[in-house]
């Protein structure tokens, strides 16, 4: 992870890795002199072919801020789909003058397809159920501007855990960052295996963890990804997986509450929670942007500043 | 309005409010010393739930002028699509650092809406048949610079009043300003009550108007809200209340054409007379981004930049 | 076409002109201090009725190195779709600000209609099957860098002649250079008149021409606008006409295969071809970005900085 110029998943990353981005985060949310310049003449291209409203638009205000362009390459109509090959329009992109590649897909594995013949820097935006690399990170910044240090704390990821991209590198950066890790669930949305992912504990039941737990993240049911047959009715879900005024209250005082975003009211969250003082829901959306600014700055700083020949 | 951080309507505006906006935006004519970082590091965000194009196009002109970054968001596919709450997006946007959001919406009240959770600047660029703010402010500036000052003067606007959020935003405007305002069009078209919105005659007939008319704005039938039995014919609207050669011959030798655009040719205003020597209509349209540039530097320059904690 | 401020084809233009836009092209790719801020205040509105990725991409890249803005103008549910007319379009966005439009439609002529009525800058950035001016300029250049004086050379262009708006644009700039141009394919896809355009050689032959040709341009087959009888079975194009291994080697050693892109694979070149050593494709997308970085310096920069009045 820390040798390529790519951010693709936090499978390679390890703490260093992950602790110096969380630190530059820290510094542009205090406040960089000279941001708007470092990023001077680079050029970020969108491309999503999953819809997005705040990962494309967080990633367009961080590279804005330092000073890149950010351009919105049209997925529809574009070469791709005039039968263009990826190979082809990888270095039809780099010879326009794409520094970094910022990718969204509906399937597992596409960024890395991207980046075996883009020439520049690909940012992973979210791919089918595998990674979600800066949704980690502002996880983990979000973390540790909490607790300061992990060691000891404990991260419970409660809901569709088996179609989230979320969970897989959330729960890797914290475990990283020396959280422990509990993935909770109906058995139809868990990982087929114990320790998850090497790491990770596997739970059914919700209400045990809770007076044990730091950190209570909420995923979104991935409608979207699962088959018909194994998603229970969302009443069962709120029922035993969703976040209540009663469970919040088996929380230890000092605990927070997390969700990637966009929440479904009253099945993940009761809606009146959404705000509550123990909600860090927005401050994951405001560490997002300070995230993809260092990455941003690291990955691309990194690459060379000759054209392609 | 004036101690509003927003600009959602002029229903609470007052003459120096509205001179004082108009006034910068003739100094923006002119031409400002550094005005491309003025508003540097901040984020508009246009949010254009109706399709647009002079209207989201000055925006992001104004906004580039003055060094802001504008951000197109996309509506489709947007969260508020996957079923998020209007509060939760609204404080998501302000959360990945929009400081500005541009509305158009075809409801009524949608901006006034976001506002109630947005901790930004909102600006209503259009709702439904409500309002449409700058529009009022660049038809006043309009008629600012070519009357100076608009006691004694009278503004006759045309057509489909009722469905219509310019006339009721550019009445306002322009009788703040000291104008006798006259709302002419069919029964089916005008508003309900005398004097119309506090301050507005009603005429059925236009040509008896034309002789002591000072400023003539036609407007655009909106199809897209009317319903059907309330508009008469295109013939009929065209033949009683469209502009022709004749009724421009009727007009004092000091009067003006005006029309908010896009124009529905040989409906309201025949070919010919589009670009007449008394049409002020590319002249709105100009006027239209030094406006905005008022509005958006006077709206984010009230706004704190720290950002949401 | 020196005298005009618009790039709307290259019927017009000569040696000189051709000749001075590739010199400061060449520049720019060496890098010019301060380029980006040659063109701040500019905007460029990109109007593409057609999708593109590497025409839209490349001119936005191009705008935004030399700081100018640029703005997708949204081409669906326009005010064009409203009804409004070209004219009164046209005025509209230059009254907004717009310095300058780059449009790409289906319909042959249609820069033209717009030129009429916008008083600011409009580049052509391909009509139906007419030209596509800064396509022929990034080929010039790539020639030009390859072989320094084009006199004497042999330019081949193979495939599709007759629905290429690139193969006219880059014959003629090529022919002006002192180039000998040759169009090659089935009798069906080819000009009826020989010489074509006034200048060009015609064959049905590929292979024959091979050892005598110097770039070898291989066109796209453009479905999009040819008639079902008037295309050959893929197989056929492929057989004649593709470029194999077998015709590479029939080629002089120091000749350069090109391709405007997107290339179907293993129709107009096989697959692993494409990045041959003897390749330009890429060079030729990359040579395109500062190809249009000196037009629209060149053009805008004759337009008066004054607003429109």
């Amino acid at each position: 992870m820390t040798k390529s110029k790519n951010l693709l998943d936090l499978d390679d990353a390890d703490k260093t890795f992950i602790e110096a981005l969380i630190a530059r985060a820290r510094q542009y949310k205090q406040g960089v002199p000279n941001e708007n310049i470092r990023l001077r003449g680079r050029v970020v291209l969108g491309m999503f072919f999953e819809t997005s409203t705040r990962t494309t638009t967080s990633f367009a205000v961080a590279a804005q801020r330092l000073g890149a362009a950010y351009i919105d390459f049209r997925t529809d109509g574009s070469s791709l789909a005039k039968g263009e090959s990826l190979e082809d329009t990888m270095r039809t992109v780099r010879a326009i003058g794409a520094d970094a590649l910022v990718v969204r897909h509906s399937e597992a594995g596409f960024p890395h397809a991207l980046a075996r013949y883009f020439d520049g820097v690909v940012l992973n935006a979210g791919d089918g159920a595998h990674a979600h690399p800066t949704q980690g990170l502002l996880d983990a910044m979000t973390l540790i501007e909490e607790f300061g240090d992990l060691k000891g704390r404990r991260l419970v990821i409660c809901g569709d855990i088996r179609h989230s991209r979320v969970a897989r590198s959330s729960a890797r950066a914290a475990w990283l960052l020396g959280a422990a890790v509990v993935l909770c669930g109906p058995p139809s949305l868990l990982p087929p295996v114990v320790p998850a992912w090497g790491f990770a504990d596997l739970a059914t039941e919700l209400d045990p963890l809770l007076p044990a737990t730091d950190a209570l993240m909420l995923l979104r049911v991935q409608k979207e990804r699962a088959q018909a047959d194994e998603l229970p009715p969302y009443e069962e879900l709120a029922r035993f997986y969703g976040l209540t005024r009663q469970r919040v209250d088996l929380l230890p005082p000092h605990a927070i509450i997390m969700h990637p975003g966009p929440v479904n009211r009253d099945v993940e969250v009761e809606g009146e929670l959404m705000h509550h003082a123990r909600s860090r829901i927005e401050r994951q959306v405001e560490n997002g942007v300070y995230v993809r600014m260092a990455v941003l700055e690291r990955t691309l700083g990194s690459l060379s500043r000759d054209r392609v020949a």
